[in-house]
């Protein structure tokens, strides 16, 4: 009988709280800490322990889980238990940028302390369900040593490779879809509405929009890899077109603009270099640095 | 038996000649023309007639389709042939705004032409498929006295109201939030590679990304039809976080940030407004004129 490894959970806003939920539901014996106490009821009462400060908490287990507002926050928590958190791993899945992992996997280089970095791309109420994804980064071997534990978060857990800001880097561009896709969204709910169409009215429609995304999405990335960009169906021209009707439209119902403004904007300069026959995903090399 | 209407339609460009074939696939005697000529092979063969002048295909039957560039191509179409059109059935399947749709409409009505405006809502290649959808507007008694024919393109033929712009006003709207998302997709492979992470690599998880938004467009929709935004799983401050990591990260490796910076700043308006702990599409409201 395999028995599961304890886990040490810092941070319990909600998502530390999901976690947490999900290590006990596999049954990790589970050590919780968050700076203002009191975060720890119904984990408590399915067997988590509450330790009393973060050195506590630290000095339980080998395997320590940070989640907490951000970067900042995580230095507050580990900075001042350099000493304790040394030998053990640290696995981070408060969300920030590449760098700040690739900083802080650093610092923990420097005091021995194990680090892995991850980033959890589902809410909190999907997490210990076998649609939660979690991407790592970090050194393969603290990976596997963890595996086991750190599957219990549900779904799907990824190793996308030894650098540390890997899953940040993951985390940051998948996150610019889906929140660059939700303002058109809500654009396109408050345009509809100054024509007098419902934002439930467009919905279903909306919706088989969304579902025409992935294939574009393998198309794109294709182009992107090869530096090929065929149009296939709608070339960059009509897309640039396309955009100043959004544009136009939005405009002459005074509703703000900007987003779209923007995008049309990188169509418009696609067009100058010259990229009209080609797919949109041409502009990819405009954006690049 | 019944016998498939006659249709005409002008415009021979990649859409005029997909909506060509799908009548003629579907047995409507159909004759075509278009500006340049030598534009119909492919559908002669297939039995269209083409005609010499616009005025003769006008002439030739009570329902004229119409596909071209846009509004103003559609007037240098029409407009010389108002005699020609009185009395029959103009369906402009042409991409516009809603403000195109309704001045035409006007200008048809002042000339007894009946005016249907239309916006096709996939790429050529599917039209006459399953899953094309057509949206159409205008008088409802024209749209079932050509229903039957309109259907020839295949999959989804909606009427939408008698608002000539409503089908516009769909069309700008979903075309907004499909290409804002595209362009989040294509900056998000920008941000990836210069992270040293292919388009390839981020595409299957781009692609759940995208399977996340049908969920949250129809919570998003409720929410703007009742003015009422409880933030569920997440709030506009961590969307607004979220964003700010996003654009920090661009800037970072310097790619381009135009357009996340401008969702950015509409979540950093609706903080101002007070709606921190709301949905993110409380900011709807700040959009609207
Ligand atoms: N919620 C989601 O759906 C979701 C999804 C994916 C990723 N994430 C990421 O998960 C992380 C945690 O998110 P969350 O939803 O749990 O809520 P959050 O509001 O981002 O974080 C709250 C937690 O951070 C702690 N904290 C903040 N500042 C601190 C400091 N200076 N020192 C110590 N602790 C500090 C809070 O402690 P106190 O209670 O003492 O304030 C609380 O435990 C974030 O990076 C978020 O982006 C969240
Ligand atoms: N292609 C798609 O996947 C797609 C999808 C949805 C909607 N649409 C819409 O369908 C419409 C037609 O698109 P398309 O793909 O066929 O190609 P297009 O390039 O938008 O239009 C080409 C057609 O417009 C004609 N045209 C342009 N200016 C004209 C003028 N001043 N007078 C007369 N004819 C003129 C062209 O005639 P000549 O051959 O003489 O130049 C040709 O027949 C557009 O509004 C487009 O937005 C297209």
């Amino acid at each position: 009988m395999s028995s599961a490894s304890p886990v040490t959970v810092l941070g319990l806003g909600p998502m530390g709280r999901a976690l947490a939920a999900a290590f006990l539901a596999e049954g990790h014996p589970t050590t919780v800490w968050n700076r203002t106490p009191g975060r720890a009821d119904g984990l408590v009462e399915n067997g988590a322990v509450e330790a009393a400060t973060a050195a506590e908490a630290i000095a339980a287990n080998d395997l320590v889980v940070v989640c907490v507002l951000d970067y900042d926050a995580v230095r507050a928590v580990t900075a001042p238990h350099t000493a304790a958190l040394k030998g053990r791993t640290l696995v981070n899945l408060t969300a920030g940028t590449p760098d700040d992992a690739r900083a802080t996997a650093k610092w923990a280089a420097s005091h021995g302390i194990g680090y892995l970095d991850g980033a959890i791309m589902v809410p909190t109420y999907l997490v210990g369900g076998p649609s939660t994804l979690v991407l790592h980064s970090g050194p393969a071997d603290l990976f596997e040593l963890h595996r086991n534990s750190l599957r219990a978060v549900g779904g799907t857990c990824v190793h996308l490779g030894s650098d540390p800001g890997r899953a940040g880097a993951h985390d940051v561009a998948l996150l610019d879809i889906f929140w660059t896709a939700l303002t058109g969204v809500v654009h396109a709910f408050a345009l509809a509405r100054a024509e007098g169409v419902t934002a439930s009215d467009l919905a279903p429609y909306a919706k088989g929009i969304a579902g025409l995304l992935p294939e574009v999405i393998d198309a794109f990335a294709e182009q992107v890899d090869t530096g090929s960009y065929p149009a296939g169906g709608s070339n960059l021209r009509s897309a640039a077109a396309i955009m100043s009707h959004v544009l136009d439209a939005s405009r002459s119902r005074g509703v703000d603009s900007a987003v779209i403004a923007a995008a049309h904007d990188i169509a418009t300069r696609g067009m100058a270099a010259g990229y009209a026959d080609d797919s949109y995903a041409h502009v990819a090399e405009l954006l690049h640095g």
